[in-house]
């Protein structure tokens, strides 16, 4: 087994860019993640990472997922402790980290399938936890627009391997992706908080359908709303500006699968 | 304005101390606020604190709410940006702190109102993010069993002021709780996961009513469930294990309140 104990190793500088680093993720296709159950369920999910890093504590305190997780993966090594603070971003490194290789997006929605499509969603933690619930709750996958990257350390946490499952589309162009998707028969429903909007448990959500949800102050854009055509609004007895947006994205999918 | 330049001043000393010890806060029966957010909203909210801290940057970025949050506490100093450090829980300060008196919990649940139980509760970011929900949607306050503190600071950044306007109620049994409740005309319901509960969406919930959400990993207690009577679950299509405790609770207070 290869051993990595200096913290200017290559390969350690370029995980570490991975963690940190937006561009290096997209001009290598790659993300990394950091602890014991993110890295065993990419590889329970299907993954086989590009390389993997351990420390000698993590690898006695579960070795059957470390004999796994070798296996699985094209290349591994053995870290020292101050390698594995290296690359952490927790004060207290668990010290399991692997590289993956990024799946393709997927191309488009399915027919016969309930999508959420997250309009300019900037909070890494919002957007993980919107990932989560959609895989918990069923929906056929995420559409995004001008949000946080979804392979941001802080977004993969939230999401808990769910980003790693859940089908995503990047959209470069909401308004018109939207307008092709009515046009495959897809219904498009723009959540806001206009108590003239539809109430959204008055609504029942056809097989092709998409929720749209807005960035976490300014809401959905007005292009965004004219494009989706039905605007749809949670009612709510109490205060509503305490909802937060990850919430917002629960009830909504909720309500779509209900 | 008196000024605090000194890292081991006293005042500072016990401060940090709100933030950082459960004993010290239920010993002194108060609690500490970060951020200009939540200091001000606590003053909004009707809080007169006891002590004000800032720096002289927040100051001059916030002139106003700072006048009007020196004129509600009783007592408020300058400080320097070490001792803003020394307090902060997070590596880029704001530089304004509040120490708060808790309130009185609530002695019990009013009938006509619909409550959320939360058994053994013990990840403070699911605490505060249920709390701030349950705020959001109209809930007529939470009973705490058992859960981590309300008053840790990440329990407190969660909730995002919601904590400080809820009425709280602190159970020291809950099943005894809970059998007092029922005796009182509450239907008491406890979400687990089991398809062989009664499905929540097909269930009106009657004005006086209860919805336990359990522990992130074991859910709720035998003794809890039994206490309850009705068992009830979300069902989904997806993969259920990746729902997380506050957004069934989310979910859950919802389907209540629908």
């Amino acid at each position: 087994m290869e051993k990595i104990t200096s913290k200017s190793n290559n390969l350690i500088k370029e995980t570490a860019k991975l963690f940190t680093s937006r561009k290096a993720r997209y001009e290598n296709h790659q993300f990394a993640l950091e602890g014991a159950r993110l890295c065993f369920d990419a590889i329970n999910s299907g993954y086989a990472p590009e390389m993997l890093f351990f420390t000698e504590e993590l690898q006695s305190k579960y070795p059957a997922e470390i004999e796994k997780a070798v296996a699985a993966s094209k290349r591994a090594a053995l870290i020292s402790s101050e390698v594995s603070a290296k690359l952490s971003e927790t004060q207290t490194p668990q010290g399991v980290f692997a590289v993956c290789a990024m799946k393709p997006f997927a191309e488009r929605a399915e027919q016969g399938k309930k999508y959420i499509a997250l309009d300019n969603l900037q909070d890494p933690a919002n957007l993980g936890a919107i990932l989560r619930t959609a895989e918990a709750l069923g929906i056929g996958g995420a559409i995004l627009y001008n949000c946080c990257d979804a392979y941001n350390p802080k977004a993969l946490r939230a999401a808990m391997g769910s980003s790693l499952r859940l089908p995503m589309i990047i959209s470069d162009n909401l308004v018109r992706d939207i307008t092709e998707l009515k046009a495959n028969g897809f219904s498009v429903f723009a959540t806001v908080p206009d108590r003239d909007a539809q109430d959204i448990t008055k609504i029942s959500f056809p097989a092709s359908s998409v929720c749209v949800i807005g960035n976490e102050g300014n809401g959905i854009s007005d292009e965004v709303k004219a494009a989706s055509g039905n605007l749809v609004t949670i009612n709510m007895l109490g205060r509503a500006e305490s909802l937060n947006a990850s919430m917002a994205g629960a009830i909504a999918m909720w309500e779509m699968l209900r």
